[in-house]
């Protein structure tokens, strides 16, 4: 058993104890960030910090450690030798344990802060040959801007996918598709790069935020619009981006094969390019 | 520190040790349940029972104890020494501890099961001069029909209605008023009962169902029917339910004062066979 951070401390994970009293536990009154690490440094340290305290802030939860983060996560990969290969941090923060209310615990509680890192295989097999996806009504509720521990809707939805051997689900909400239950998506149409623009409906994705700006780099033009499922026969190109799984074609969208079926030229374009700032990072 | 019941045990609450890898932490992968003691009984167990189980199969958790619920509630109540007096016991089951993945674990694991009890005062100053409580979009997603312990959009919205000095929140979605961030509402326009069907957006509510059979029984108009915001000017009385709270009545919907400002005839009237109903059965 490895390292991880519990309140404040490093310890060993067995000594982690969660009171049945935590609002993490009993109400999914919680945020949660991941970090990916790439032998040597975290990629976009300061935005995933940006969006700890953006979501902190949404459910009003002071975490005074906050600005501790990237600290603390660069002690979980070195205390768990993890520093030569790829590998992740997660990061919960809970408002703490309280009596079970739906009003906030008055006064304050001390919240509740865990992390813990893992190695990693990067999956080269997605992101070489793309990934087929489901297509499913956005259950979600209307803040999925906040990167909350409320995950039920999106484990039921993922599970629905894996069941049914594919990689992924992407949610429609009003006929437009947003985003994966882990992921944000975009689409090549005729040349122009589309993804759902920032709204309280998708999470505004680290990657996402990277990717635009590497196309936009490459001078491929962007329009930050939601496609309608029912656009599907226009989308020639597909690829969702995530911390982990980083750029990933999608080759099949609710059954329908993108393209040739295999992973297109501006996908492509942009998977190289989002590498190649990871290799020139590496030195 | 009284006796809780954990994972086939009773035990004293601070041996309970929730795993990190919990799901129900992790990711608000479960559900819950309440139940109200009254002085020698629960109410309407089966119909908990019956919803414990709904839930409990729409997320697909083999919890194998279910139909112990009602002696593992009854022995709370007796360990705790609360068979005197009102008492709640609530009820959670997650999908159990295993590695975070939005996949269900593979294998299964063993759900984690957390209940315990305690003895409350009644909130009789609500109950008999009702309660101001204030509207809002209904953020929530869109299975509200299950007891799901992701109750992160409720909490929110609950508080928000806390520091306006209101009682409840109740939310709105197309326009149509669906329920409170913990309770069924009612509305009684021109002698006619109405209540929000029990579709996707409601929990289905066991003091509801019973509020419905009592009214059907005093010959009272029932329908079941949502009721669009833009009428609350059509609307005389209107009060919340559930378990703990039973009938509650409203007199201010969102600024709007109902009828006199005063519990109305017909909430009344239902209340009282409610605790009609409730002292026949004490016997």
């Amino acid at each position: 058993m490895g390292k991880v951070y519990f309140n404040g401390k490093f310890v060993s994970k067995e000594e982690v104890s969660i009171s049945p009293d935590d609002r993490g536990f009993l109400m999914a009154d919680g945020v949660y960030e991941v970090l990916r690490w790439y032998e040597g440094f975290f990629f976009d340290m300061d935005s995933h910090l940006k969006r700890l305290k953006n979501s902190l802030r949404e459910l009003r939860i002071n975490w005074n450690d906050a600005d501790n983060f990237p600290v603390i996560a660069a002690e979980l990969i070195k205390m768990n030798k993890l520093e030569n290969q790829p590998a992740m941090v997660y990061l919960q923060i809970t408002r703490g344990a309280s009596n079970r209310s739906h009003a906030f615990p008055s006064p304050e509680v001390e919240p509740t802060a865990y992390a813990y890192s893992w190695g990693f295989e990067p999956d080269a097999l997605s992101r070489n040959n793309g990934i087929k996806v489901m297509l499913k009504e956005d259950i979600r509720w209307s803040r999925c801007n906040i990167k909350s521990i409320a995950l039920l809707p999106n484990t039921l939805s993922f599970q629905e996918a894996h069941e049914n051997g594919l990689k992924e689900c992407i949610f429609v909400r009003n006929g437009l598709m947003t985003e994966g239950t882990r992921s944000n998506i975009f689409f090549i149409i005729d040349g122009t790069l589309f993804t759902h623009p920032e709204t309280n409906h998708i999470l505004s994705g680290v990657t996402r935020k990277n990717v635009l700006r590497i196309a936009q780099d490459l001078g491929i033009k962007i329009r930050e619009e939601a496609v309608l499922e029912n656009r599907i026969r226009f989308i020639q190109e597909s690829f969702l981006t995530n911390t982990s799984a980083e750029v990933t074609p999608v080759t099949d969208l609710g059954g329908n094969t993108l393209g040739e079926g295999l992973p297109g030229p501006v996908t492509k374009l942009i998977s190289l390019k989002f590498d190649e700032e990871i290799m020139a990072l590496k030195g």
